[in-house]
């Protein structure tokens, strides 16, 4: 499985420059507003609505522990529409039991009230500090001018809502003309910590005009996330809040994508690209981060054990911090991976930093490479690639430095 | 399962203050020299003696990769005795392959030559930079003044000589009657970073006089190390290189203790003391660590679980950068404990710091207790319990908080 944002700095070009230009998809509007739950005067709350009920696929964190929002919407898109997201940042409500439910639905339920929609037409998000309770009070009285002042070009304000620690917005944008019809899909971001393979305080949303097939939609995303926002990780730590929904409200009038269709596969590759630039632009704005590096682990046994030792080396703070430190410390990238469930077999292993061997079948052959190593290491982006030969399997992973940034924006995020 | 460190508060009052006591248990004698192995003159070569072969019991890193220094000692201590360890910092002669055991049984070879003891009398042990090379020759020149110079007071010279980003010597001791003899056990260790559960690089090498039954020495190391070494976590790295002996002379000329001995227990008692006060030791040296933070989990369905769950708390960036901020941010705790493959019912859950409730069956009682919690946060040792009501099993770890040193001291670690 070669994943999808392998591939992704050549798109990158194609893709929106700066999140400034401006993106419209037929039939969706977008609203933001400051409504006063984070302490710094930031917006705070956001809307996204379609002109009519669209199709709707999500995926949500693996925690055990679910915010109140998760749950709701869960609940919400079991019957394949939605017409409007409400989220807010600055409080994830969660581990607020019942009343952190009952404030979800009253959310929703006033603002349907206003869109004059029906109250299971609302998908409820949130992200935060966990554990407090929405303003809900508060919190309402701004949901008329939320639900007003909707526009089709607000994609911006929209993606400014859902920021935590997150320095810039994360937008991407694919067109493309398939079955004679103009497609698009957009999409928005929010990631910086918490992130985590397997998703973690990530929330994604995107919206297209194209018809698809509720089960078609569930199941590109399924897969869509699999090769891209679940293939990378920053911390390690999951968010009990992490939510991805895909909206497609049909306003290109294509026949519907199925499973039987030839034109899917097109706009399956736009889904992916997007997927995949909003993954890379989550690691790119990873809390402190001043690299984003490839874990590659090739001819593994299964794809089970690439992963499990990419994201071992991923994971470690060692490795993190060596490579914030642009050094060829490449024992603790094998000490990282030698300490999974997976047999590692040292005198079979191959370590490459992007094409320049450190190690070859068990032996160091750094020294001879350290310049041209050590050059590479002060990049902002370069891959790892570590060679098991044991079998024909393999699995990748982005993954972030770790700077002492990180430590001082995580001690100090609640206050 | 009450690991040993909960209460090692009490006898740390009772242990060796500062280190600087002179420690002799008889017949073992200890040196250290600069052995120019490490860049910055200082000690990194070290040897410990015993006057007659020692009954030996050891523990090794469950690191894929073993250095080579693990695996000569391990198969030397495989007949139950040795005389010697000869340990070095600097260098950890790991994935060094083939020359790698060939440089550690040179060196193991030159000493025994010295000693005038058979070379399967000796254990070897490195710690340090993987994957380069022991400057075997200068290393060579050093040994005859390592092995003159012994002395039965040079415990703390021998401590210096396995420190690397270590900014104290480890050293634990501990004396009482036994069955009318004295018995004594001193311990040293070094760790600071690369420390997890399941032995990280940490080198402990603990000496009595006690007459011990081979078996009996290894079963309570066994249980000694799981209750204590394997019960602490700094960074959630494992190394190549993790190496605990214990030896146990004789001198005392008790009656061996065995498993059916009731002396047995005192000795024991004794030696998990020691254990316990080295790990505590080792954690307090974390690198860049300002607090020690134990992690109980109770009421699991399951030790597994409970050890499970503690460890993701532990290990958790998040949770370490909010205890470096001395914030109140439970969700993060929360957050954790959810990630693992084992069910959290966060309705059914109680969080303490220390005894002041922030959780109480999944609710938030953490704002009537600020104040105390955070006067709490503020202090150097604490502990947080998590309470799952779900069953009656418990685990415990000591970890610490992650600060913005910890990444300075890993990112310029070898240069």
């Amino acid at each position: 499985m070669i994943p999808v944002h392998a591939g992704v700095g050549k798109n990158l070009k194609n893709a929106v420059e700066g999140n400034t230009m401006k993106i419209v998809i037929p039939g969706f509007s977008f609203n933001s507003i400051s409504g006063g739950i984070k302490k710094n005067g930031k917006k705070d709350m956001g809307l996204l609505y379609s002109e009519v009920p669209a199709v709707v696929a999500g995926v949500f964190t693996q925690n055990w522990v679910k915010a109140a929002p998760v749950f709701l919407t869960h609940q919400n898109i079991q019957k394949g529409y939605i017409q409007a997201v409400l989220v807010n940042s600055g409080c994830a409500n969660a581990c607020t039991g019942k009343k952190g439910i009952d404030d979800a639905k009253r959310l929703s339920a006033e603002t349907a009230r206003i869109l004059k929609i029906s109250p299971d037409l609302i998908a409820v998000s949130s992200t935060g500090v966990i554990g407090e309770f929405l303003p809900v009070n508060k919190m309402s009285t701004q949901l008329p001018g939320l639900c007003h002042d909707l526009g089709e070009e607000k994609v911006e304000d929209f993606a400014q809502a859902i920021m935590t620690t997150d320095t810039v917005t994360k937008i991407a944008f694919r067109k493309k003309i398939i079955a004679g019809k103009k497609i698009l899909i957009g999409g928005v971001a929010k990631g910086a910590g918490m992130i985590n393979p397997l998703l973690a305080t990530m929330l994604v949303f995107i919206v297209t005009n194209a018809a698809v097939l509720p089960r078609t939609l569930q199941s590109l995303l399924d897969e869509g996330v699999m090769r891209s926002l679940n293939q990378i990780t920053i911390d390690g730590d999951t968010s009990t809040n992490d939510t991805v929904l895909l909206l497609a409200n049909g306003r290109a009038e294509n026949p519907p994508f199925s499973k039987k269709t030839a034109e899917k596969t097109g706009f399956k590759a736009m889904l992916f690209e997007v997927l995949a630039e909003l993954a890379q632009k989550i690691v790119q704005d990873g809390e402190g981060a001043t690299k984003v590096i490839e874990i590659k682990v090739k001819k593994a046994k299964s794809t089970e054990e690439a992963e499990t030792i990419a994201r071992s080396i991923a994971h470690s703070p060692l490795v993190k911090t060596a490579f914030y430190g642009e050094e060829v410390n490449w024992g603790r990238i094998i000490a990282a991976a030698g300490k999974t469930i997976f047999p590692l077999a040292f005198e079979k292993v191959d370590l490459f930093i992007e094409k320049i061997p450190l190690v070859k079948k068990g032996v160091n052959v750094a020294p001879h490479n350290e310049k041209q190593a050590q050059a590479i290491l002060t990049k902002r982006n370069f891959t790892v690639t570590l060679v098991l030969n044991q079998g024909k399997r393999e699995a990748s992973i982005l993954t972030t430095d770790l700077s002492p940034d990180y430590v001082t924006i995580n001690a100090g995020y609640k206050s």
